[in-house]
């Protein structure tokens, strides 16, 4: 059985609620096949995701109760991650009525090629793994289900333990306006239990899967896609520290407003977030130091998801804190209830942190941050080209220093190989859900740097393409019979 | 030492070449890396991938000599394959001028949005893994390096060790082409050797790689770049057999032509494509039957490319031939030289095929097919539905008949899932270099079904999208300012 639990307090909320047994498994997906043909080729698919979203918002006063009792993020943010959830599906019920993604293709016969029109075709059954921090964004009727979905993929979904009760709601809310919506039965399913989990992704009707959350455990999962009798694609979003760099002329014009701006970034859902910038480059600039260590000591931390999600952040800040190169700039105030995070921003050299990369660039996840302090861009260069992959790179600018403007020219290409995103004046937490979003990046970041598991583009990852042959008109698929030339 | 063969005689043909130590594989990689950063930001790309082609054209009669030493392939094949590669750098050309496939999207600032813009940059180095069979279009300057080049990746090659004088004289041009043409020195490096090929594949600096050959041996090499300490994206094209089916009223309407034009096809090349009709499809029709017995009998195989490579086939031909379920139902004339293949069409009934499936679709690289009479499409259809994935399917259809019609409705949708491409009344050998190709398909056709390795959008496997939040134009890559809305 999986419990949820109140991390105000530590107890149980909720009932608990039955891990699916190996024959659920076997059901659910079988379902998931019969439902995938007729769920490929509904021409509704965009009202069905429509309705979702209704009937989501609908209820958005029941789900929020819910999930703010087993995760405790608090009622304004729960509500605006409803309302990003709802929007993301409705945001692929456009990206369905453009028809873009389709990638339709027509090259006609010419001499002695014959013609080919190329389209994309839904990949089959996806298992989404559901991630703890973000109980409905990245969770049971998240951007993976909705992307999955629009591509006319049927979705499993293995719930997080951390939040059952809000997933079965979400779940039967799911349903039920998938079915009102006339979506074949099978269309979308849940499963709860570790063990489920690994028997859906090991099962030779999916054909790939997504996943949100650490890097070991996204390993795991990476290396059993990889072992499969038929390897599937595994688009997973692991670790990620995000370094921020701050020029020297951003830390002489707005040493405060960094400091808060980063402060509020480092602490934001607790820490708990992907983008978290966990480690900032910084001048060796005494206000800007100073202000840093005002920001952080009077910031508040907050109760973290989870007992094993807390214990690991005590681990990961005892072992910076012990750290013989780091020294402690700041500490804020603790969280509420047993599990409750404190902030601190630990502080170090770039010779210091060079020398030791590999442990001071460990991702910490929740309200803690390595601050390095470095001597030139020169020397930060090599070491920002040594950082394993991110999510997003940030860099602090003067921008009306030209010196600033010509290292943000040097800096920015290092960036480059290492995130999927780069923010200019700005702080890597807050994912916007649009076109242009990248939100994956290199390796550990994400296991399919090419991808994006945020924005109209992370529907590419449920789609293949066929290419058809000389075929007349009536046996073309409908998007390529209205691309005849 | 590497020495080539002569396929007509087994002799050894041509001075053998030295295997690149570790020590050669590390500088040719940090060469690569050194030249990655200009390679990637030059303008002058397409003019290189030109300068390469023109290069190539000049020394088409050296280049085809060596090789039909090497392959047997013959002169005719051999200057088409010259023609084909020195067509697909010119391609690539055109795609670098076209720049869409930079795939740059603009989300303006709403609300309260960002402005995000998204562009791709190329991965990095990139290692190609050559193919025996394609001495030119598959190999050292095939389409796995031209479109590597175009997306601003170096390229490092491993030779295919039975084409090593033709692999060395094709790199020697390539780098000098390149040079003349002003790219960064290393942008081009050619390896021989299995271990060093290894040591490539497992190199830190190398973040893609790209394979055109045999199911086991891109297994291993897969499972390498998944394991290695930053796993790499793995473009492997492995195993097909690349399913025909020929519906009740084309086997009635075009029996000798369908007969004919599987031999030639089964045959093409002795037999030693990845796109070979393995699996051939019919209705239990006497004339049909007897037509392909009479056209496979009257086919003459021909040299293949290696000892090993003959003896693969030999012990694939003799599985097929000790078969219980299967009879052989025509042989044609033995190929030239000892390593000579003869054609071989074996048959059985769609039962026989369904209870042994595993062993009965497996690839027979070579000139061998087996025929499968089949007495329904109803029968057929759950059949189809089994077989692994595949580089084509095709459909035979009398395009008169409404019958035909209704039946390929039904099988068209099954060939989808397994194939990447579809030909409707013609066979699969033959894959036109275009935009709309799709040379790809599920595992074990390729590892990656996403993508292709054939055509423009081969191109897509070498690039990486970043994101830009609230960029200055400044600071922006180009091909984000010229986007600005």
């Amino acid at each position: 059985m999986i419990q949820g639990f109140n991390p105000r307090t530590g107890q149980p909320t909720g009932e608990p609620v039955a891990e699916a047994s190996d024959a659920d498994v076997d059901a659910i997906v079988a379902a998931a096949v019969a439902a995938s043909g007729a769920w490929a080729a509904s021409r509704r698919r965009a009202e069905a995701l429509e309705a979702v979203a209704d009937a989501l918002d609908a209820r958005v006063t029941d789900l929020v109760a819910i999930a703010d009792a087993e995760t405790a993020l608090g009622v304004e943010r729960l509500t605006g991650e409803v309302a990003r959830t709802t929007g993301q599906l409705r945001l692929f019920a456009g990206v369905l009525r453009d028809g873009g993604y389709l990638d339709a293709v027509v090259s006609p016969a010419a001499g002695a090629a014959p013609d080919l029109r190329r389209v994309t075709r839904p990949v089959g059954p996806v298992a989404v793994f559901a991630a703890s921090n973000f109980p409905f964004a990245f969770s049971v009727a998240g951007g993976d289900t909705a992307s999955a979905l629009a591509a006319g993929c049927p979705v499993v979904v293995k719930a997080h333990e951390n939040h059952p009760g809000t997933s079965d709601l979400t779940a039967a809310i799911v349903a039920g306006a998938l079915a009102s919506a006339g979506a074949p039965a099978g269309t979308f399913g849940l499963i709860h239990g570790v063990d489920a989990g690994l028997r859906l992704l090991r099962h030779p009707s999916i054909a790939a899967a997504g996943f949100t959350g650490s890097t070991s455990g996204g390993l795991a999962l990476a290396r059993i896609c990889a072992d499969r009798e038929v390897p599937i694609p595994f688009f997973g979003e692991l670790g990620a520290v995000n370094p921020v760099v701050v020029l020297p002329g951003a830390a002489s014009l707005r040493a405060a407003e960094i400091a808060s701006g980063y402060a509020a970034s480092l602490t934001l859902g607790a820490g708990q977030f992907c983008t978290n910038p966990g480690l900032l480059f910084v001048p060796a600039d005494a206000t800007l130091l100073t202000a840093i260590e005002e920001a952080v000591g009077g910031s508040a931390g907050g109760p973290m998801l989870s007992a094993r999600i807390f214990a690991a952040y005590q681990d990961a800040v005892a072992e910076a804190g012990a750290h013989p190169g780091v020294t402690r700039l700041a500490s804020g105030t603790k969280g509420e209830g047993p599990w409750g995070a404190t902030p601190h921003a630990f502080q170090t050299s770039l010779k210091e942190f060079g020398a030791d990369a590999a442990v001071l660039s460990r991702e910490r996840f929740g309200p803690a941050g390595v601050v390095i302090t470095y001597s030139s861009v020169e020397e930060l260069l090599p070491v920002l080209g040594k950082l394993a992959g991110n999510l997003v790179g940030t860099v602090h600018v003067d921008t009306g220093s030209a010196a600033d403007i010509e290292l943000a020219r040097q800096v920015i290409p290092a960036l480059e190989r290492i995130a999927g995103r780069i923010v200019y004046n700005g702080w890597p937490t807050g994912v916007a859900v649009v076109a242009a979003q990248e939100h994956g990046g290199p390796w550990p970041a994400t296991t399919a740097p090419a991808y994006t598991s945020v924005g109209t583009a992370a529907i590419r990852r449920w789609l293949v393409p066929v290419a058809y042959q000389n075929f007349p008109a009536e046996l073309l698929p409908e998007a390529l019979r209205a691309e005849r030339p």
